[in-house]
């Protein structure tokens, strides 16, 4: 499908779904229910937002098929609403199109082992026995020590470090700043002083994960730190050494999880979430924003606060929490009663 | 006014404020009142440490003018004395004179229009179409992606990583090993597995704006993520997709500001405090260090704590906190009370 | 003693241990007790994982001499079996061994001085009137400003940024894409608007600190920011504009310490800890995770939560507050009876 010459019809094929209304309408691009004008495609996820859907000037919407018929606009009918537009504003930007092979001012060990369908740019250091597969983008500035290896068509961002014998999967995105294999954090106390214990395991991030701007993945220390297939963590997260995180796992910004602690999969750990260490949270786990996570976390559950807690125990608390100050005055109250009804009472039987 | 021959009129004149003592006084530097000597000006600008007035050797102070003839020594009265010292201590320390030009050692692409005027050091990696105005600074190091905008006068620290089509007003601050313009973190699930949206929109930050190092602006999804004219950002803060910051805000270290949140003109956040996603923060809103949104501010308030509430009830609240297994114990001894007294009561009218 | 050809008994005269068993076992390499093999020694730190003591398979296992005999294998003993580990790995991993000088790709000024001794990788820029010591390593893209100074045996990850004047003492480590001697965060109030106070101090780090990975440490404003001797912070830590960190600190991750705070030697601060500014934290006090400091804190004690108390009042604080809601009900119940008795004592002296 060529790009400038889209048809709604044509994404609907691309995307899975039907048209209702007319489909050879060319379609040029992707925009917002409130900012949409002529040929763009936009889309309705979140019913919240529906009366936005009456006021749209876009050429076409993609809406659930229980929408149909919702307004006069040709609609994209299909399940997933969201999900098609993930995949029609891929179509509409391919990204770049760099040229492949070590660029000039790339600075690239002999030892080294460069797909040559592989592209990498300038101010990358690439050290003795990397080896980068095809398809690979190396950012301008990323900096990967010796004996790491990237897999096929993953995307690593300027400034990336990644360190000694790491190993990234395929399609693996790591955005600008991040760090990959930086030491755990671990000393033995010698009396007060503490002695560097060395950092020799590796991190190991499998397919189609995706690392955020200035996150820090450390190494194990004997093992390896693992952040299993199609995990996403966001910007500022820190993850410490021998850390095992699940498939599909999500960890919104600055979560820290703490080294040996073990992640289930599918897993979601809002944002400034964090956990102690040496931990197990089965699969399926939702930790709300916040949440500190300080003992073992069964599957299924979602959890909030710190100490933790179910989230709807949490919701009940946080509700109470803003009426504290009047419960210890009335507690004060309700003392200075007692008090009098168990006088009266003495009194009376005096 | 030249270097090195500086009277302490001088410093009067260029923060217009008035001499108490003698003018011709020559000042060649800048110290706290602890550790100020001879030729050097000093400051007081909280009343809180006016002991160390009396103690100091400064060769003069800058006060407020309500403590002329606080003490023996000349004065400098002037109705905010830390905007003056800010203003003379930036008198005193110009900044590094760096040669203009691209330096040996950048990378700059034949399409990029970097003014005459401009600097860039060795390390830097400067895309295609990018526009480099007159007077701006890139420190070792920096790289920028192709069709990014850096206006007049902008200093861009080492290891700073600005993605493609990021727009930086003038004079603008960027700290080391920041991030502008990383992916925002948007994923449709797709049953278990998650799909990446792409993040196509741009990051805008307008003129006087300085942002901390290892921080991390996320471009928008669609539209744009807009930091306005004279915000400050401290380090390890987050701020995610199309967020949109208002004027003159102040955000302390790791901060976390969710997708979508807009924060009005004029807003304090403190250290570790973070939103919610697509809340509304209205003007001249503070909200202390820690504290959790998660629901729309209205303008002109003080607020504290996870949940959030006002910072007066957060004071109360917090100092019942520290009372609370007291309280549930008296509770319990209530609890006790009450049942004795039902009891005699029961007992009585039997 | 050379590596590979090391038996049990050379390792206990490495540590000052002794042997029970056979001391002439040659000894490769070290791993965890439940995946160490043939050739391997293992160790036992922690007496609660005693029975993986059990079912070891390794060649030897570093043990408390109270545990002599506890199973039939080798076994070194030694007062501290976690430090005879560390000790014992750092001699099985001497760490990467890398040509000295100035490497190709790197871009040194002329006016820097350089050890012959030092290492200083592609990517590198060092400007001018540097000082780098004999043993260094500056691994690939780390960019030192003027003037800054790096003692002996001090290893600098990649894309670590350096300020200028910046001092760091013998055998610091940082790990990739720290940043040592950003601006401080100071701005003079002008009105609505805010005006940049220069940060013209320095950062001074003294001997066998380690610092992690996106770690940020702000440069004084005119004087300096202090890390003391042997302190560690871990990754993603934010230490404001001047201060002052004694010896033998541990910063766990995400740490924010906030300007002019002065905290003593042996503290230890839990992951995602802060404090407020200008406050003193007293010698060997341990802040728990997430725990926020508002005012100073005296000596030798255990402390946690916001706001912060002793830690063994913080558990019970925390047991409670899952009984908040609870409670809440309770007490309007308790309303109701107080209410009730009060009226039938009425009625009755009716």
């Amino acid at each position: 499908m060529p790009l400038g010459a889209v048809t709604l019809g044509d994404l609907a094929t691309l995307v899975g779904g039907e048209v209702s209304g007319e489909a050879n309408i060319s379609i040029r691009g992707v925009a917002p229910l409130d900012r949409a004008g002529a040929g763009d495609i936009s889309f309705l996820a979140n019913p919240k937002y529906r009366s936005q859907l009456e006021q749209t000037t876009a050429a076409a919407v993609i809406v659930h098929p229980s929408l149909a018929g919702a307004i006069e606009r040709p609609l994209l009918l299909v399940k997933n609403p969201y999900l098609a537009f993930a995949r029609i504003l891929t179509h509409f930007h391919p990204g770049p199109c760099l040229p492949q092979g070590v660029l000039p001012g790339a600075v690239v060990d002999s030892s080294a082992i460069i797909d040559p369908m592989a592209t990498v740019c300038a101010g990358c250091v690439v050290s003795a026995g990397v080896r980068i597969a095809a398809g690979v983008v190396l950012h301008p500035g990323v900096q990967v020590y010796p004996d790491a290896e990237i897999g096929a068509d993953s995307v690593i961002h300027a400034g990336v470090v990644i360190r000694e014998r790491c190993v990234l999967g395929q399609r693996v995105i790591v955005q600008p700043n991040a760090v990959i294999g930086s030491d755990g954090f671990g000393f033995a106390p010698d009396g007060q002083r503490y002695v560097k214990i060395p950092q020799v395991g590796r991190v190991v991030i499998e397919d189609d994960v995706e690392i955020g701007a200035c996150t820090c993945i450390d190494r194990g220390t004997l093992g390896d730190t693992v952040i299993r297939r199609g995990s996403k963590i966001d910007n500022l997260v820190q993850i410490a050494h021998n850390a095992q995180i699940g498939e599909d796992c999500i960890f919104v910004a600055q979560v820290g999880i703490s080294g040996s602690t073990e992640i289930g999969r599918h897993c979601t750990f809002g944002g400034q979430s964090a956990t102690s260490g040496h931990l197990k949270v089965g699969d399926n786990v939702t930790i709300a924003a916040r949440g500190g996570v300080s003992n073992n976390v069964d599957a299924n559950q979602v959890m909030a606060g710190f100490p933790l807690m179910p989230h709807r125990e949490w919701l009940k608390m946080a509700t109470t929490m803003t009426h504290l100050a009047d419960m210890r005055r009335e507690m004060q109250q309700m003392r200075q009663r007692l008090q009098t009804l168990e006088q009266q009472l003495v009194k009376e039987n005096d």
